[in-house]
């Protein structure tokens, strides 16, 4: 017999391995936070001997899912202004806003609020593009959740910095300071190409390769966005970041809402990850990226929130639902975004994405213990056919009932257990009062 | 003081009145089913006695949801055959499982955990077709919930009648059984112009006509029915109905993906109500009802789930917040479909549709109390800054506590009041388990 720390039972398990192995009546046995073995529950009870045991009788086990793209932070903002033009959503409420009130403080308190969503929606990792990333990585590290944290670079003064010098000096304190931690993954953020020079688009992968982390850009999300690129350089923004030779696997573009077919070619060749956020993009009207086409072609697709001002909420079960049926309607083909194909996307193919496909995104031995148990007994989950489809189609954030990070049981019974989740409401419910009060709309 | 049987209390009231009033730390009173007054809960607690009082703090109150498009009993059916062409769906899974299955039993068993499902998620009202009308109409009075149901006419044999003669003859008992009742409206729903000859849809017009009940159709839902429909008859889904004079007030038309802009201008000009399905749309890759032009031409455009077979859930938020969103996007318009439009079609404007605006449909005194009460103390809900966005784009079904329906409580605490939930899904479970086995692709 040998030792685990935990032994967890489920009715059934989708690992989402190379083979898409499902057991049923199966176990989980994890040690020192990594998965020792999957397998048949007779067979696990039967090698391993563990103190505890999770019991997930009527759940059914993932691997905890994979949100490649937010701004976590934003969630102080979430419903702020809707249906609104994207300018007046922007300019006259978003940018106010945070010009007024980001901080570290106000950073630290929003990003525990959007690690509490994030984790009882069933996602352990989250790759975030924001400012005050020390602030992030700390909160999301007392949650005792997993992140890449991206400390965004811009052309332009923000609250974080005044020239790109400041910027990059951030980055690389920020990278230092946090290289080796076993939650947070620090990597380097270049906002997008219209706000961020060619000059410091490749300043930012020189830094990302020389302390070996990822890079995380907005590429491609608007028309507006296309059209700005082409004047300026002459060039689509793909086609702008292949040529000064910026794509390679080790970046993460969110949105590529309006790839050319050739743009396409370049991101399948270059192995670029792409979140698509299609909630965000169907809100805004930024429009519906061609994800069966980047499929087809063999783009690794992945799937993010984006902030929660522009969703509104931080879920991924919900955005797997929403792009398995937006993209059969739009290809006519109701075949098209398979629930299996979905599952991918959210797990193992995002963990790929943002540089962690060797840590979470499966239910591989050896891998860290990601893990999410959620519940079937519930009306909307009966009768039970097919569990891909259950999980895309019908599976609500409330029926995760327990999410392990790194072992660590961090969601019990729906509940956070690493800190007080009225003391998170409640101080994110003071700072929306202040942001309601301060806003010219509300 | 004026006599009450029960006040409600809670932080936010949207009333949906035609003033769209929202009362903050409002009260409602209700009396034999039926609301008595709406307002401040400090004038409502002086002019109202009652014994019994539900405590809403931390809570918005708003009228019950409407579903105007379902086939309740598919719920049995949900996730059988996902992914897959819709030939293959209907003819290989979904016919084959009815023509094996459908019994009064049957239905019955498969309409409880719909209303169960339906109520859980904040609706008090759906409109129905299927067959065995009785049996949809007991168990959805036995869970106590409210429903138009309409028995489904077709031109050729079923497991319901062998001859239009029997069909229409099930209707008329049906309708003359349920005459009058509190919860049930009886109706008469003839299938689609593919499958009701021009005689047979004149012949149900004439039966709602002499009954004063609503009708219920399905029409122009793909892009092969509009083909057919010209095949057959030389003229478009729509443009048939109203041809032949069947379109008026009292018609329901679910889908309404294809109509030109000369049929919009027909169900705005005959006050047909159209019921939305935009999730069974997109995931049967149907295709994207031109809903902003609808409703610009004045067409009452409401929310359906359709069977949960083609969704696949029950739950009128997700149909909401799909639907602003994605119409969102496909009018390139961010300020199209606002979360507020949304909520007046999934309530006030459902119930109108339906034939049930002088019963339900808004808090106004006189009408039924169909009242929701959510919970406002979520991470995914805070911070709040406008409560129709919030409602429409953040709030989920499992933030759904209370539901009254006809002054009663059904739902409370989450749970149903009025039937056993375990037994619900332990008979619906053994259903599903008898069609996988008899399914060929399970």
């Amino acid at each position: 017999m040998r030792p685990a720390d935990v032994i967890i039972n489920a009715d059934y398990i989708l690992t989402m391995d190379p083979d898409l192995t499902v057991a049923q009546k199966g176990a989980i046995a994890v040690r020192n936070g990594k998965i020792l073995a999957v397998g048949d529950a007779d067979h696990i009870s039967r090698t391993f001997t563990s103190s505890e045991t999770i019991d997930g009788a009527g759940k059914v086990a993932f691997p905890g899912l994979v949100n490649t793209h937010t701004h976590a932070a934003m969630v102080h903002f979430r419903g702020l202004a809707d249906d609104l033009p994207l300018k007046v959503w922007l300019e006259e409420h978003i940018w106010p806003a945070e010009g007024r009130w980001l901080s570290p403080e106000f950073v630290g308190d929003a990003v525990e609020l959007a690690c509490l969503e994030m984790l009882r929606s069933g996602i352990t990792v989250y790759n975030d593009m924001y400012f005050f990333g020390d602030a992030i990585a700390r909160a999301t590290k007392k949650i005792g959740m997993r992140a890449v944290v991206g400390v965004g670079i811009l052309d332009f003064p923000s609250k974080s910095a005044n020239t790109p010098d400041e910027y990059f000096a951030n980055a690389e304190n920020f990278i230092k300071a946090w290289a080796g931690d076993e939650l947070i993954v620090p990597n380097i953020a270049p906002h997008a190409p219209y706000t961020c020079s060619p000059e410091n688009m490749m300043r930012a992968k020189k830094v990302a390769e020389q302390y070996d982390v990822p890079l995380h850009v907005h590429l491609s999300e608007t028309q507006w966005e296309v059209g700005e690129i082409q004047k300026r350089y002459g060039r689509t923004p793909i086609a702008l970041l292949e040529n000064i030779g910026f794509l390679d696997e080790r970046v993460l573009a969110a949105h590529c809402v309006w790839p050319t077919d050739e743009e396409i070619g370049i991101l399948a060749q270059r192995n670029v990850g792409v979140s698509h956020c299609i909630e965000s993009n169907l809100k805004l009207a930024s429009g519906i990226a061609p994800v069966t086409k980047m499929l087809k072609a063999g783009v690794r697709v992945t799937f993010g929130t984006d902030g929660a001002a522009s969703n509104n909420d931080l879920n991924i079960l919900s955005e797997m639902s929403t792009a398995a049926k937006v993209h059969k309607a739009v290809s006519g083909d109701p075949t098209a975004l398979s629930a299996k194909q979905a599952m991918l996307m959210a797990t193992r193919w995002g963990a790929e994405a943002i540089g962690l496909g060797g840590v979470t995104g499966s239910l591989d031995e050896g891998k860290s213990a990601d893990i999410v148990l959620a519940d079937l007994d519930k009306p909307h989950l009966t009768p039970l056919y097919d569990m891909y489809s259950h999980i895309v189609y019908s599976m609500r954030a409330s029926d995760i009932d327990t999410v392990l990070v790194n072992g660590r049981v961090i969601i019990k019974g729906r509940k956070l257990m690493t800190a007080d989740e009225g003391e998170i409401m409640a101080r994110s419910s003071e700072w929306g009062r202040k942001i309601k009060e301060a806003d010219t709309r509300c």
